[in-house]
């Protein structure tokens, strides 16, 4: 495995493997890896030539209060992971190389030109749901896999589930600016109780760690229900809440959206994803299930 | 040459040449072709085994109260100047394909998470100049000028000064996305009488052709006066005000700024960009001289 840590070199190398017609496949990530992460990496190590997997944590992507700085970073231990997969290049930059102090770019969504009609339509994909509670944070993250792209000039990126609306934010960008990438979206990991892998499960305590499984377990439950015949929306939103509430500190959304365009659902539709972030401890954990049902009663 | 409209083509085409090891220069435009254009297409021969121009009047570039509808399309003319000028490619989409029904991105200056510093340092880029009098306006070029080098895999891309601030503009997104492009900003061409080359020059009358010529004029005037030695700008900038007010219908601006940060300028310095938007009758148009001197009185 070769570790580059110049953009310029990293793009350079890239670059000469197309040429070769080399196919690539690229695995962004912010490390502290998990079987997450390794789920990718293993995939496009199937898919491609060559993998490459980037372990950079996007200051852009965090909020002034939130835990950049604290971030688990883990170098050593990722590195010995990725080799043990045969992942070919790791691209590992530097806050200063991918962000000099020139650098004034910001990518977002609803352009100004586009008709209101289309903006109604498409603003929730940014503006509900994490996006609500993280201002800013998904326009670091597009600019970062942009950057990113242009540079690793891949084939095949790949991105967890888990973080469902950030995969939709990507791909609606992935095809605005006609990246000549595809896109590949697997399930989420889960630890044997149903807990989704996340870097930041480290933060929790042994107590917070029992109690984190109440998101995954009434997320399972709200889909066990959808799929036995319930269709009253606004009441599986009211009663997951209500089993959530006593296990996290905080319920920040409990929301039934629509798989596309993430607007908040009123009514039952046969596909539908049921998303959460709540606080437990000082630890924001986000999950989520995809619902995908007949059109009738079972 | 080959004709294409469809971007997919577009990009598989020009994937192709690279793969073939050939070297792509390209000149996006928005047709009307004038010399301007041309000696863009022509340094792009000369430097390139294969030379794609486009032409695609950008809608998200103009405001809700611009020339988008009456601005001039003459496809059939600029066809045959470029087959003469042995161009390879001319990429000619629809608006439908470049911005379809889901199309939002929007790519914009000043990331939230930029330092209040650097915002300060970056925010004239875009809010100075057109950037005050067409919201929108670079929003709209980056964006296109974004999709088209991503679909454009070119080794070198061609512009004119005369867009001075767009041109800034362009090499911060260029280098802040890593793309792995030459610019090149090419001498505006100019009429015999000094009036800048435009596809907008068309609107003018024969009356406002005459009157036209202001805007250079007094550009070369000002540029005459710092190399004689005056270094009063508040002065320059009210004489060239004065000289030009009896010309022209109306001074959108006239300004003296950093060549770099485009931020307007109260002292001289040894480099400076004079930038003016005027109007003709109703047609707006724009110019610019650099001036550079030695750092004393001649």
């Amino acid at each position: 495995m070769r570790k580059i840590s110049s953009p310029k070199v990293f793009q350079a190398e890239m670059r000469k493997l197309r040429e070769r017609a080399k196919t690539i496949g690229f695995v962004p990530t912010m490390g502290a890896l998990h079987d997450g992460h390794l789920a990718l990496v293993r995939r496009a190590r199937r898919e491609n030539d060559i993998v490459a997997v980037s372990i950079f944590v996007n200051p852009a992507q965090f909020g002034p209060k939130e835990d950049f700085k604290r971030y688990p970073r883990t170098i050593g231990r990722d590195e010995k992971l990725l080799k043990n997969l045969k992942v070919d290049y790791l691209f590992h930059p530097t806050p200063k190389a991918m962000y000099p102090d020139s650098y004034a770019l910001k990518i977002s969504m609803g352009s100004p030109w586009v008709k209101d009609r289309l903006r109604k339509k498409f603003f929730p994909l940014l503006e509900n749901l994490c996006g609500k509670y993280r201002p800013g944070h998904f326009e670091g993250v597009m600019a970062i896999v942009a950057k990113l792209l242009v540079l690793a000039q891949c084939h095949r990126t790949y991105f967890g589930q888990k973080d469902y609306q950030q995969a939709i934010l990507i791909r609606r960008m992935i095809e605005d600016l006609h990246f000549d990438v595809i896109m590949k979206v697997l399930p989420t990991v889960r630890e044997s109780d149903g807990l989704a892998m996340s870097s930041r499960n480290r933060y929790l305590s042994g107590d917070e760690r029992r109690r984190a499984v109440a998101l995954s377990r009434t997320l399972f439950w709200l889909r066990g229900q959808v799929r036995s015949g319930t269709r009253n929306i606004l009441w599986l939103k009211r009663e997951a809440a209500r089993r959530l509430k006593p296990a996290v500190d905080k319920i920040q959304y409990f929301d039934i959206v629509d798989p596309q365009s993430l607007a908040s659902l009123r009514r039952w539709q046969t596909e539908m994803v049921v998303l959460t972030a709540c606080f437990v401890g000082k630890t924001r954990l986000i999950d989520n299930v995809t619902i995908k049902v007949k059109n009738q009663k079972s």
